[in-house]
């Protein structure tokens, strides 16, 4: 697999243009950006900048964020998905990654919240489709069930896809998935519909639900037989995407990290 | 339901004499020690005391922690873990409660920490039935996979007892198994396999991974519909036990603490 770059690893330090530029410097050939860094740059602008760079657009990150406690809220995520859709376009970005959304605030209401995550993906296939923009639903940790993701296994992923039909797919992201003892038998049953596919690592103690993830090698998670599964179900992508949220890293000079990361590449993923 | 106190909720304030002491007097009528204030009250005594006070102990917290990095590290695990059945029977406990243990230290290897689980549980069952004592294996969240619980889901606990048959069962900690999909139907197929029923909350944002649980009501899960489901499956144990690990909590008062547990057992759980 080719390495790609997800910005947010570097969010504190580089921009778009600088992670494009780096990602170039460095002989990374893939990248991924999230929307924040995507807007301030412009999107025609970086839509140019990575093509004339000769990157390839792992995935854009992220729609999503479905579930709202009221409809207008649930309306306005769905025109934001739409938009993040046409922003994928322009950047020919192999997938839109799918960051579900939590409960509501105030809710207790789980299966509500879920029935909402179904409700907005129907609402934006039909954009998507049109768009030629694969949807990849990204599975995340269970500990982020409340505030981030009530999508919380690749089971569960999976079977929406199966009721999404064309046009779908996931985002396997080793740190979310790791410790599910069904894994390989999703992973399996999910085939090519891997859309991407994203390593990190947890760190054994992990001081914090969101910004404590390790970069691969650092960690517990056995990676390589991860990606041997991958590979086996049919990903064809040919990426691992490096997506490192972390308040130790992001405080680190890119001009450090990125070597390291290619490094870690080759011996750890 | 009646209400169980389990002895972390007050871990910095009382030993096991004090708490047996204080359900006592605030009329809660059941109770589960962990081992280590178990020990620090010696075993014989405790069960005079608590026998005589009238409670019911609702579980013995905990055996476990099976997997470890060399056969003799496994094996006086095993060890403990006969010693925790004995102290379960000397209490008269309705369950041992299992928390089956983490990766052994610089271990990648989550198939073969599990296999050490099953391989743990399957040398001490022998020991478990003779002893009459239920050995109610306790799925841990996701996110204590890799230093604390290899068992990760409720699904996942069933198949271990299916396998290990007569003698098993299931603690069900609502924190725990809150965010999974498949909840509903593995809490049917559990049935009255549910040895113990444990109640704390899932407090959104949650910032430490082990001590910011919330006490019932105080977070995002829905107690009562899983209770329901409980109920409905057919736990039969008819205790609620509240267990509390969390540094605010345990910097309070348990004479403040207790009677609103109890006011939380009536309006939240």
């Amino acid at each position: 697999m080719e390495l790609s770059l997800n910005t947010v690893t570097v969010k504190e330090k580089w921009g778009l243009a600088d992670c494009i530029e780096g990602c170039a410097r460095h002989e990374i050939p893939g990248i991924s950006p999230w929307r924040d860094v995507l807007h301030a740059m412009g999107v025609d602008a970086a839509a140019r900048q990575i093509r004339d760079a000769g990157l390839t657009v792992t995935g854009l990150c992220r729609g999503g964020m479905f579930p709202a406690a009221d409809a207008a809220g649930r309306a306005a995520s769905i025109e934001d998905n739409r938009r993040a859709i046409a922003e994928a376009h322009t950047l020919g970005a192999r997938c839109l990654v799918m960051v579900c959304g939590g409960l509501p605030a105030g809710s207790k209401d789980l299966p509500g919240a879920r029935a909402q995550v179904r409700d907005g993906l129907h609402a934006i296939m039909a954009d998507a489709r049109a768009a030629g923009v694969t949807i990849a639903l990204e599975p995340l940790h269970p500990m982020t069930c409340a505030d981030r993701s009530v999508l919380s296994t690749l089971g569960q992923a999976l079977d929406l896809c199966d009721e999404l039909g064309d046009g779908t797919g996931v985002a396997l992201d080793v740190y979310h998935v790791w410790w599910d003892p069904d894994l390989a038998r999703q992973i399996a049953r999910a085939g090519s519909r891997i859309a991407a596919f994203h390593v990190c690592d947890w760190k054994s103690p992990t001081t914090d639900l969101v910004l404590d993830r390790g970069i691969p090698g650092e960690g517990v998670i056995d990676i390589p037989a991860i990606r041997a599964m991958v590979t086996a179900a049919g990903y064809s992508g040919n990426y691992a995407e490096v997506e490192i949220l972390s308040k130790a890293w992001w405080a680190r000079d890119p001009e450090e990290v990125l070597p390291l990361l290619k490094e870690r590449h080759l011996s750890a993923v």
